[in-house]
């Protein structure tokens, strides 16, 4: 019986139980569980801020390892038939349903109602779904990619990597822009690469803490910044002081905090473009300390902001090719000496470090 | 000498005065103006609401008219050269400048810093550069079109109308999309019908008073709400009835309230669009009560919020092509009994009537 | 046992044939057929002009019906059950995959290789899937519509109209722009509806015969002009003076000559755009009379081509919203007089006065 | 009195004249030509196969130098006053109008009727406006940017990277997105550089002859074939072995070869994009040995076709940025050891080589 590391209930400590073997249906396979990472959501799924979410649950929504067994036939997109011992990563979301109207109508898959994203939605009564496991079950129709990147690489992007792909394509970043990246937590530090490879001439990044900061200057940032040492203004001061008194052409927020949304307004050009990645937890409303004036920081500037949910296969796929290939994935291979690894057993630890900002990354290490 | 009504100072009555004749650089010319308007920003210019206006100053940004003196050569984007005795309108935009960084590289010419408009940044000392006159002179370089419509069906429009295309165009609507106008008032009136005739199945519009969202239904709204009479749990609960309990696939905001941007999102089904046009005026931040939540209202909706400043000389030339076409021109026709009429001396009338909404468009006919 | 018209072999008339009673799959259900059409695709299947075509075949894929049988569930894209009785069409495209590059990275599902079109690539032997017939077996994922529209009007706009629908989406014409409509058929006169839906100022048509132009204009076209009656020089000037010596914005080119490709070029403005949606059938390559400059006629012109191919569900949902809507539904509607009506036996009359040009749209009525 | 090459009519040998120093208009300049250029333009220039070319001429249309006198003010985009002394490129097309329908309404710069080329369509009579000269005279209304670039990595972009800039825009490269670069000059290499910067996986280039594809290598491409070896056929079977059987997601055809604008179709999947950028010089007809089929060609693989007239002032200001960092330029600079250099005297020499395909760029010292 594989060992899953459990979330039972919000604000419940992480327990490690033993679970059946789950049975296959037609076209499904068993995953065996290389490394699981630890994200941000996961410290919010322990404390119970997500809405929706079935406990008891394993958390690990992005994973890498190899197919154990499969029964039926899985085909990856470009219709190869997996076999056991093929070493894969998975879409984190299931059951995009193509049959609703925002898959079918609207084409905003990533807002379709019938996804279940594995380590998230599904819990534990809908089986072994969460990646803190030695094992995963994969339903039919779960999204299979052959990845021979190496694998504390691809973890190194993680989940953050095609959130911060998708972000950067909304951003619609030019030749030669410069890109303003707020936050500089994993989604922060991809957006800093990603913008780079894009074509940006240079990115700048606000963040904390200094650890986190050195990294977003090591992949490339041209210059950084510590927002907890500096105030709105004076932060406003140093990206203007940078970009010709007129702000980055595309902000990229990557924060989590509701007023960082209004000073990405303020700190992008006139008719530049703000991507809205960071806003993945409800935590409530702008305070009225950020003052949002529409007039002046969004109608006036003739502001494009764009929130973006999530990512689709596209972007996924996409990253896998990325981390895949050896030149472009070096940032991330780069940034493997900064990831942090726990055993099953030490899942509460990492929650705990990666909730107190003490680490880049964490990974799980089932095995 | 020809007379114009002032705006000596800010919170001062408008006055008439008689003015010097023009004296004509090369290239320029004098406009004998048939018809302007009073606008809502003309409100706000005699409160001294808008910044970094020249006082005195002439009102009136769109007229209509005819050439009466040319000193040189005048063009209009066809290479056809204007005679004395044509009948013109112009852009109230004049010198962007097509060398500036925004003009040349972020091709955002809405945001030239070199903008001047005619009857709102051009003031008195600039020349007679406003509407509210029997004259107006034409500086080089300001931008005619030969203009065949019916005169108080293109004031109909007035500058309304190109803002409103602005908005519409932004917006991206898509045949058969359901549209949500908020507000009521001259852009949004506009808006209603060129979100018709870009191919939207359904316009609903939330504004106020009843007069003018009579208006809205008979220029084609599908459905109207008096927003006065609704709290915002009322209103979207009306709009999520109608369409499908998903909202409307794009809002155009055109109310001048802040607080109303935050309602557009949550108005907007998800991956929507919202373009907000109706902030030209500083009213200060969105209200602790709106409660603009990023996560809820933005990143989760993966919304397209788009900030619409003026218009730019393509905007008013399809506006013009459009309210001159017998039969696109029909909606605006059809508003002429809806004009109120102010000769020169009324001014002051004119503007306390626009201010209490008490009329749907007030026209100032100097002559 | 439910009748049908089957071409049994390429270049061999219609049989009518009575065939099983299909045996429902779970989530399927049969369809009666009220009316299906006869397009010019189906004049092609029978001549055996496509590839890939299994034959026997039942033409007919744009039909309108009732469902009679449904076994298991059918839901429509808003997720509402349908229920035995309703009126529906369907998305003649079936099984687009979801799973493969096309449709998850290039997101460009009309270019699905395991796509099938009932009575097109589904044979006789795949079941009864074509709209000559009594009855159609709607197999388990096709995509139902709830259709409260008049039968004849939407068949007016039959599989022309979302096929157009797709054309002008990809031309990406603006508020008061010129369009050029090449071809005055079936997808031709609903381009023209569509376009000035879309916004267009005027929409010109070259087309044959005179009895179609007549058509175009009492949809609205704002000129036509019969291509037999002048050369390719001839066609151009009567543009030119029409468009200030500049040409179209924007040309739909809906003819099936492959030459008219490259004339579509040179009548379409610099910086244009031309979609190409008439050349579903392969008639060999261009002449050498067209003499295809990609100089002049493309680099220089900084044209955009955009190949268009079929429709995807949003296109035809949208077809359906339009022409079950009565106000936008009339150009269709008023068709109604020009459609010529034959029972099942008369196939291959049909067939016989679609591929002379005789008729502007045939309709089987299978009861 | 400055010395310049001078093409004195078609067909003839460059010419070293003196000519007289310009008298400067207000807010004109000296500028003193450090580098200039030999492009394959000029070839066609020599041999008088460009239409509407003033002879005699002096050719040159990109360089680098410094302003030697200045009368009046001469600002960049920033609004900083240049002065004598200052490091400068200046973009080489002058007077787009900002005035006529093209520039105002249809937003398409390049397609401005009004446009001159310094060195190509600015002759002789014009003054001294090309850059094989000692000296340039720049015009009222020159667009001037300060270059702190190394001259000869300047150089080594020249006038094909504004260019290739404009085409990989156009192109909408998505992060690992294959490109394949047809031709492998000038516009080519810089194709394939900037392909990569925008996030491109891999480049494939197909061109000709293997010097110029060493250097495509070297650059960056993943692959390289040479065109004068293998048929259409073997260069298809190629290309499909290295994109999984689907073909390039974008193509940018950059040859010079009518025919290869249809091959350029057929070497993109389905649904992907082409850019036509190689057709400067008109060749005439696409052969009737090209076959272009509309149907299999365009339509039914839903491509986008665009073609790609020149560059404005954004593509030349953002490859200027590029050209003036030290991370982004080192391709460029890399070629540096590829450059022939040339002095006045042997323009001819420099054009003969050019001609021949000898040199992968020659650039002219005129002091």
């Amino acid at each position: 019986m594989p060992r899953a590391a459990v979330i039972p209930k919000p604000n419940s400590a992480v327990e490690i139980r033993q679970v059946p073997e789950p049975q296959l249906e037609p076209d499904s396979a068993l995953f065996e569980v290389e490394l699981s990472e630890v994200c941000g959501t996961d410290v919010y799924l322990q404390q119970g801020r997500l809405q929706g979410v079935p406990y008891p649950l394993v958390p690990g929504h992005v994973s890498i390892g190899h197919l154990s067994k499969i029964r039926g036939s899985i085909r990856d997109v470009d219709g190869r038939e997996l076999r056991e011992g093929d070493r894969v990563t998975f879409l984190d979301v299931h059951r995009t349903c193509n049959a609703c109207w925002y898959c079918l109508v609207a084409k905003a898959t990533t807002r379709c109602p019938h996804r279940k994203v594995y380590g998230i939605t599904y819990g534990l009564d809908d089986g072994l779904c969460g990646g803190w496991a030695e094992q995963i079950y994969l339903k039919p129709g779960t999204r299979c990619i052959l990845c021979v990147s190496d694998a504390e690489t691809f973890m190194a992007g993680g989940c953050a990597l095609p959130t911060a792909l998708h972000a950067v394509e909304r951003g619609g970043i030019s030749i030669a822009d410069t890109v303003l990246v707020l936050g500089s937590g994993p989604v922060g530090i991809s957006s800093i690469i990603l913008a780079l490879m894009r074509g940006a001439l240079r990115v700048f990044c606000i963040g904390a803490p200094d650890l986190r900061l050195d990294v977003a200057s090591e992949v490339g940032a041209a210059g950084v910044l510590n927002f907890e040492k500096h105030d709105e203004r004076g932060r406003l001061e140093w990206l203007l002081e940078r970009t010709g008194g007129r702000g980055a052409d595309v902000t990229i927020e990557a924060t989590g905090a509701p007023d960082a949304v209004v000073q990405a307004m303020r700190f992008t050009r006139d008719a530049g473009r703000v991507v809205v990645v960071g806003q993945y937890t409800d935590h409530g409303p702008v305070s009225s300390r950020a003052a949002f004036n529409p007039h002046l920081d969004l109608n006036k500037k003739q502001l494009d902001v764009r929130g973006c949910w999530g990512s689709d296969f596209s972007h996924f796929y996409r990253a896998v090719q990325i981390v895949s290939d050896p030149n472009r994935s070096k940032p991330w291979a780069a940034l493997q000496s900064k990831l942090s690894h726990y055993k099953l057993a030490q899942a509460n630890e990492a929650l705990a470090d990666v909730a107190a900002g003490r680490v880049l990354k964490a990974l799980i290490h089932p095995r």
